[in-house]
């Protein structure tokens, strides 16, 4: 879909703070909303500097922002005056072309490009909120990992908005920590469109020279790898905890990858690209969770506390839950259902120790036979 | 080729010491060449292992060893009767199918099957003292990893020993650290071949339950993966250095698997198939050394002291040549030759910190240009 004549206007969609969090389910926001609430500003901040220097693009940036009361003040107000989310990414001053409005539909009603960065538990909400007010002609892109698990299984976030608003819509994941790239420290990322015009118009948005874009047309692999990349950080914090070796630990990363492939080539419905999992969405990506990262940190206690995963989501992410044991027992249940749990012996592995009693350190002997070396 | 009626005997090339070194330049043998050579006693268990199971094989093994005196005993008496390489590998019982042999042209002169683990330095006089004594229906393997930096240029090992011995040479290469592999703790390698019927002979003779292995057609890809990873080692120290931030350094790490594939498909005269760097050879294997492993460690050294790499190859490997940086000289003159140096901003900007004195600080701005982006 071509855009053309007057210049794009831009709404981010989520700004630094968990809307509903309270409202819907009464839980304590935690540091994975947080996280990848941060990204909201981190990406309010190269949009609003890069739409000033390119005709194209409206030079006012709409970012909707759940109001929130700071110290007396509206959450707003101190955005519109101070450009600063002072709550939320404090220290980084936005470009003052980014405008926080507080209604989510007043925000979005006029806009060309549409942005997501809300966290993905209010994706639905979100959508259902603005369906109707967006113009069909828009396009969306989302920033959102996570995949949605609803009781329909498995779905990606990218096609419930496609479904609710009616708009393409593309993806952008990588190695892509908000302060980091708040603080434009030199990264990466890929963009997934399956209108490939559409991904490249993103890029010319969002690229800046210290965060570096490719785009890949094979969207819904670009997706899928930012939700099964979790459980394979399950698998190396699990290798952490037993302390395998650095040969260990590279093969359960590299046999992860490889499952990461073949569960793409059996969801995705378009074409899965080998190449898209040497993009920054998937090995660079998934090299940070299985060395950084939280699943991979709560894994690593599992195995040296020997508590249940339960207990150390409360004690070590406030209650929130871990998106990789999720993530494992929805793919599991695709895998049952299709009589493929068999091919898939580390996603499997990694199923069974945190929901069915398997020693973990069976992980490695699970590995043994895999299909990767038949 | 086919071998088939009488079972094959197998000779290991090397064994856990470092024969030509004092013969040949006098320089002191050190780390490098002791990691590869445990390899030599490694594999020797795996083997003298799988030929007992395995009629194909002949139940005895050779591995030439050089001799040497210790405590007033041959080391080949000792490895014979005690079957341990007491002085390289020692705590591991070798089989004792696995025969010490002194001297070489006694050790290969019936062999079907030759596995050379020695030093890369040494492969030149090793196939020059044997050349003619190997029969020509032999299959090679190497398990040497390096590559040959002669004044002919970048050069493969398996070419040299193809050229000089006449005979059809595998490769095996992965993350494999000798101790790790010794102690039989779980882990991957990728084993290349040009006829793909000799890489699965060899799979059969190697493999076992925690070493596991997946056979590729492309051998050259995979050699080169082994020299090339460790320039993008070098680089990824100087962002541990440069303290960076884990998205640069997965950047980093990323650009650099995507700079071996390139350089790769200059180099190879067959195929190379994107796939083959998500082997163990490929991806698992940088990362092991991008986290660990030397070169990162003496390029993290390099930033944090100011010293030069040969002050620090004196300090921290008792002289012995990094690489890395090696590999990134060979590399940048055959770019230099081809004028595609603009196409390979990190192997150029490692090849120019270490050896022209460019600003470490400037590698990373010599990414923000990087055609992978364009």
């Amino acid at each position: 879909m071509a855009l053309s004549g007057a210049p794009l206007r831009v709404c981010i969609v989520g700004s630094g703070n968990c809307p509903f969090t309270y409202i819907w389910d009464g839980k304590k926001n935690a540091e994975g909303a947080w996280h990848n609430n941060d990204r909201g500003s981190a990406v309010a901040k190269i949009i609003g500097n890069n739409v000033k220097k390119l005709q194209k693009f409206a030079s006012t940036v709409k970012m909707w922002v759940f109001e929130e009361n700071i110290n007396g003040r509206k959450l707003t107000d101190i955005i519109n005056k101070e450009h600063e989310n002072v709550k939320y990414l404090p220290g980084y001053k936005l470009p003052d072309n980014v405008v926080a409005v507080p209604n989510l539909n007043e925000a979005v009603q006029d806009a060309d490009l549409l942005v997501f960065v809300i966290p993905h538990q209010f994706i639905h909400k979100v959508c259902d909120e603005i369906t109707g007010r967006v113009p069909k002609k828009a396009l969306g892109i989302t920033l959102i990992k996570g995949i949605d698990e609803g009781p329909e299984g498995l779905k990606l976030i990218s096609d419930i908005i496609r479904e609710k608003l009616g708009i393409d819509i593309s993806v952008l994941m990588g190695a892509n920590i908000a302060n980091e790239v708040a603080a434009e420290k030199f990264c990466e990322t890929t963009i997934g469109s399956k209108i490939l015009e559409n991904g490249l118009l993103f890029k010319e948005l969002l690229q800046t020279p210290n965060f570096r874009i490719t785009v890949v047309d094979d969207a819904d692999t670009v997706e899928l790898c930012g939700a099964l990349k979790n459980i394979v950080a399950v698998g190396a914090g699990f290798c952490d905890g037993l302390r395998c070796g650095d040969n260990t630990k590279a093969a359960v990363i590299r046999l992860g990858l490889m499952e990461m492939i073949a569960f793409a080539r059996i969801f995705c419905k378009g074409q899965v690209s080998t190449a898209t999992f040497l993009e920054s969405c998937g090995v660079a990506d998934l090299i940070t969770t299985c060395y950084g990262g939280r699943n991979r940190r709560v894994a690593e206690a599992f195995v040296k506390t020997g508590k249940t995963i339960e207990e150390l989501e409360q004690e070590m992410l406030n209650g929130q839950k871990l998106q990789g044991p999720q993530t494992s027992a929805e793919v599991h249940r695709i895998l049952k259902q299709k009589g493929m749990v068999d091919k898939f012996p580390l996603f499997t592995a990694v199923y069974q120790i945190c929901y069915e009693g398997k020693p973990v350190k069976e992980m490695i002997s699970c590995l043994q036979s895999h299909p990767e070396h038949i």
